[in-house]
């Protein structure tokens, strides 16, 4: 049972590699440094008078020194006021944060009477096991620290975006490749930040938890699972508020400005254009950086648990328990490889090439990866062993662990490109609904939801196929490690991803500033693509999130006790269709949510307009602040409901139906979460290129359908706006529903098995 | 184990029941024909002389001669149209119908190669039963037996709608209350032709399979499935086929009239005006007909099935085992009395009574029927016997049924009147998402959804409820008895739903036939409240479709020998996610369809519109025909997809992969598709009801929204036409989907249990 990698190795290695990760991501930060634009500009002292000088001889786009010091300003305006919203945010989390902690380590201790005794193991019969105030002490501390690097994770991805747009916008003056390697090393320095700091957080927690608990695995693992908590439940909120924030502000702003007064997305006369600026870096930035955070800390959970109480477990082999954490430490490596070559290696030469490059990227990194997995199977594991599979033990062999991350990669790959083949408008789908828009608004919802709908059969299958060859190979253990795989190339994929709303906003700096036609043309081509990578990277958080809920849902099974999930019988069923009715419920809030603040933000506008005479023309200044203010205090009351909702449900159903129907609410959810996840995030992803494809113009049929202004560009407005809710708000708070859920009824059930189903009991 | 009703008296009060209702439906229709249309003008000559005489003395409303004479030649194109395209219709199905009678013989024959010899009994050990032939060739009767009452169900509600619908336009000149009177009469008659038509076939069919089966009563049940089955396959095409045609009318005829030509809905002048009134009668009016018929005989059959396999079929108990006839039987003597308090006891004098009136009568028969349910349980039922479980046996008391009846009724009761809360006008919900059309369409939009996703909160709740209580306390037959409880006032619901595409298409008559404002003011009045019922309708249709399928799907778990479905097993869960995802790779299917058919259609109206001199002053007649013809084409082709789909999920999935994965899809689509059929209905409800408030100005509010043509109204009917297909045409068709999958299912039971699973068995 030994594995070719030792201890000491392992030890090594995983820590060794977080720390690549970061030092490569502050390498990247660096060199974005380079560009200059904050000495333009102090935000204290006004302007300084030292200037982009090595910039001036350059070629055509050449713009004047005012543009460039608006550009430092409204750079600044931005990274303001998103600072300023997540330290409010922040602010009212840690309040969340301390009352859930306090709850977890009530619930938790007073499953043996908070007796500090040492108890019988659960899953090793004969042994001693630390007290359950033990364990309830470490997943109190263990959420922490999983919330801690959620926040951790959002905030500096918002302060790395906040940093590059300005950038990005002043290197389109020179060429849309300088443009685009300064976009991408940005999200590159997110992407990796992240998964090393993840990886690392995870690993030292491990060793330091391990202090205590010398050779109780069980309980040790089962505390870890806290960081997966502590991890989603900020994701969950940072999706939700950040999602408000940066619909409210984008709705509110495109329905004065767009549609009643008709100018251009971005203009500097509009009042809520800092608000929608700031939305995209709390919001797409922030919020996903925390949830994909939040996947990958779950996911990692949920393997070392099933193994903890598998035949690694059993016989404390470190290598082999450590898995799931070299296979992230692989991913790191690899993704370092496979960035070089959009920053380094390939150079893009025209916007044609933006899309593809970032496409390759995916292909890249995925390709690599499975040789990474490859090794990293066969090196950490022992060629055979046993895993724990709902109280049988299950005989696996090391390449049954390689299809299943490797599977779960390659699925991530399918679902990757099938978005893109329904969000990017070089496709039929997207062109078919720009199409519809001829015939005005109707047509264009129509076709527009039935893409949605129809973009969920792939993905579907992927994920269906995955499931089942990675259980049948490896029970719950191959489901955690698909998710794990799927996410290896986490780096990467959150790379691109980023890179798409720092796109956005060097765009709307772009306009602001009042740059030439020809810069603006180049960051709109980051910008389209940008909005299918969004995409893209909405589609792996959701496969993953799937996945990884499964596997969270399998550990939650074993822990609670349960033999199996009976649909038929009547306290499942009832959890079942309750828990696929969840994610209409939260879309219902979400949505109304937005509308709600969207509505209050329009008022604000018209009233600037009406109330600031100058403003229509240019010659006054609108109060950026108030509309700020606006997003700001609907997203954080607004984000209360929805919350309460995901957190809430999976305590009420344990405590009064018990562990069946939880089970059932688990799994209504995810199967039918996934499906209103994905067809409103890709819905919303073709509504918003459909109108980008009227505008480009860039065939004969886009230009029959355009210009700006004309009635089926208006149409294309409208699903765009609509779609804004969808892909921003509720369709990627999702993925956080399930997996939240999932992973707090993991955490609790100690609890839920000892004392829950009150209601049932009474009756 | 003895019942106080003797099988005498069960044999004789079931067709009694059955004959009555069909008296009571000639008797309404009878005293609808009182009103005069069709002598006014002869299909064939022209123009007769003796017109409606009698009424000339009659009150304000009195408009001329040729208004009258043009009612009737509406009435006689609407009627033709409609007539024409089902007989076209069924002249397909018929070919589908042949096509799948021999499917179903030979798989099912297949089941013990094709032998001739009779076969030890499946749950009666030591007894023999019939041979799989026999079975297989009763099944395929019994399914031809099912798609033929369905398509009579449907032909006779077409036909009686479009007799009524001048007739209702013609009586709205004497008073709101005699419309309302004459529409409602006519809803009855399909009512209770249908509730009728499908007891008395039931029962004669069982009486005559008998003669042959004898007392193997668990093969004379099994094979009674089958009428479930034909049943729900025609219903599938009518929703599907009839909402594709009616809705690609109506959208089109709305684009081009209401937003180009700025022409109200129904203008005469619009060609495609004809075709949308057929659409509302071939789409509402058959398509649900077959519907409703579908879901009450797959109640009775799964309820019939479970019970022949249990105590009453044991011990040959005929008065206990036909309880689920005898309260349908009951169903309709409740359904008569209450139909006389809407159409004799209590008089409409003004507007505002009509939707209380409707509601009324939902209120008056579930109180009856719970004190009728409460008799029939008392008297057919022996007061303790014993169920099937699952392969154990529950010992179960007379009142425990009543109890599961009785839920279910109250069920549909709560879902009703949710549905009501959501859809009319009169309340906040509809009165938000007509004031978000304040800030444009988007707005609109998204409140619309998030309205019809909110609405699925109570019902889902509802549903569970009668679920829980219902199974604990009689199994699977519980859940059949529930959900035949629901339907057993199927008349009254139906007379409801049926009267909103009749007042619809007085409506559209009166402005065709030009008559005066005080008139259509009136029919739009009966329209608005029509739209509320056809909400209710559908809610009704999909809460019974959900218990139904689970009562199938229980039925079908037991036929196919399984013990249970345990989600935590790879071949359930691919099941349950693929499943899960049905119900959107349907609905974009059947939407896009839709918007397909509405572009051609909008393509032809402006083409008349442009090479007919006159068509816009009034001078020149349209070219209906042509728009009859382009969406009787669209939905005979675009039915085959969405048909396919549903028809050969399960025999794919069975044969394929096997019971277990074919078990986990039905229940995904299960508790996906009830989510997305009762959001889609609602959403679409509302936005119309929305667009009716503005319309009607009926409050300060209201007002401060119109007048139609205000930039609020425009955008009230972008949703108003966003929702036509999802309310009319994939909504509706969910609940078939659920129903469709899960009965055939359980008539392929045995053939998959005894060869299913190939790809499994294979790897």
């Amino acid at each position: 049972m030994g594995t070719p990698m030792s201890e000491a190795a392992t030890q090594v290695l995983v820590p060794a590699a977080a720390l690549v990760g970061i030092g490569f991501a502050l390498l990247q930060w660096l060199i974005v440094s380079r560009v200059k634009v904050a000495d333009a500009f102090d935000a204290d002292n006004g302007y300084k008078d030292r200037l982009i000088e090595e910039e001036q001889e350059e070629e055509d786009g050449v713009d004047n020194l005012e543009a460039v010091i608006k550009c430092a300003e409204i750079q600044n305006a931005i990274s303001v006021g998103a600072t300023s919203f997540l330290f409010t945010e922040y602010k009212y989390l840690s309040l969340f944060m301390g009352a859930f902690a306090a709850n977890i380590f009530l619930f938790l201790s007073s499953v043996k009477g908070f007796s500090t005794e040492p108890q019988p193991c659960t899953y090793s019969p004969g042994s001693i096991c630390k007290p359950a105030v033990a364990n309830a002490a470490f997943s109190t501390l263990a959420f922490l620290l999983g919330a801690l690097t959620s926040i951790l994770s959002g905030f500096l991805g918002m302060k790395i975006a906040t940093y590059a747009n300005a950038r990005t916008t002043l290197e389109a003056r020179k060429s849309v490749g300088m443009a685009f390697v300064i976009a991408f090393r940005s999200g590159a320095v997110m992407g990796f930040l992240l998964a090393a700091n993840g990886l690392l957080v995870l690993y030292v927690s491990i060793n330091l938890f391990g202090l205590y608990y010398g050779d109780d695995w069980e309980g040790l693992y089962e505390s870890i699972t806290g960081y997966g908590l502590g991890g989603s439940s900020m994701a969950l909120f940072g999706r939700v508020g950040g999602g408000i924030y940066t619909k409210a502000a984008d709705v509110g702003a495109d329905l004065v400005g767009k549609v009643e007064k008709n100018i251009p997305e971005d203009d500097p006369r509009n009042p809520a254009v800092i608000a929608d600026n700031v939305g995209d870096n709390v919001g797409d930035i922030a919020g996903m950086g925390s949830d994909l955070f939040g996947s990958y800390a779950e996911s990692s959970c949920a393997a070392l648990f099933v193994a903890s109480i598998s035949s690694f477990g059993v016989s404390h082999n470190f290598s082999a328990m450590s898995y799931p954490l070299i296979v992230s430490a692989m991913g790191i490596v690899v993704c370092l490889v496979t960035t070089l070559f959009a920053t380094d290696f390939i150079e893009i030469k025209s916007v044609r090439e933006i899309e593809p490059s970032l496409k390759r990227q995916l292909l890249i990194s995925t390709v690599l990866m499975t040789v990474g997995i490859a090794m990293v199977s066969f090196l950490a594991l022992p060629s055979e062993f046993t895993l724990f599979d709902f109280g049988t033990h299950k005989v696996v062999k090391n390449w049954h662990l390689f299809f299943c991350v490797a599977i779960g990669l390659w699925a991530g790959f399918v679902i990757g490109y099938t978005t893109e083949y329904y969000t990017s408008n070089a496709y039929s789908p997207v062109q078919d609904v720009a199409d519809s828009c001829r015939t005005g608004a109707a047509t264009n919802v129509i076709f527009g939801l039935a893409l949605g709908y129809k973009s969920v059969i792939v993905p579907i299958f992927a994920i269906a196929f995955a499931i089942y060859t990675s259980f049948s190979l490896a029970a719950m253990y191959g489901i955690a490690m698909a998710a794990l795989g799927m996410l290896s190339t986490i780096a990467t994929s959150l790379a691109i991803d980023a890179y798409g709303p720092i796109s956005d906003n060097a765009g709307g700096i772009a306009e602001m500033a009042g740059m030439s036609y020809s810069i603006r043309e180049r960051t709109d081509a980051l910008d389209a693509a940008g909005n299918t990578t969004a995409a893209i990277g909405k589609g792996f958080a959701i496969g993953s999130a799937a996945l990884v809920s499964l596997a969270l849902f399998g550990a939650f099974v074993s822990r609670a006790g349960l033999g199996a999930v009976d649909v038929l019988t009547p306290k499942v069923f009832i959890g079942l269709i309750v828990g696929a009715m969840l994610p209409y419920w939260f879309s219902a809030m979400t949505m109304k949510s937005v509308g709600r603040a969207a509505l209050k933000m329009v008022e604000e506008v018209r009233r600037q307009f009406d109330t600031i005479p100058g403003l229509m023309e240019g010659r006054a200044k609108p109060d950026y602040a108030n509309c700020v203010k606006i997003s700001t205090d609907a997203s954080l009351r607004e984000m209360v409901p929805p919350g309460a909702l995901v957190m809430l449900t999976p305590l009420i159903a344990g405590t009064l139906f018990g562990v069946e129907t939880l089970a059932g609410v688990l799994a209504g959810s995810l199967v039918s979460g996934v499906q209103v996840a994905i067809s409103a995030s890709n819905t919303g992803g073709a509504w918003d290129n459909a109108k980008k494809y009227i505008e480009a113009g860039a065939s004969d049929h886009a230009k029959s359908l355009g210009p700006k202004g004309s009635d089926p560009h208006k149409a294309a407005v409208i699903g765009d706006t609509i779609g804004d809710p969808l892909k921003d708000t509720s369709g990627p708070s999702l993925n956080i529903l399930i997996k939240l859920m999932a992973v707090e009824s993991l955490v609790f059930a100690p609890f839920f098995a000892a004392h829950g189903g009150l209601l049932f009991k009474l009756f």
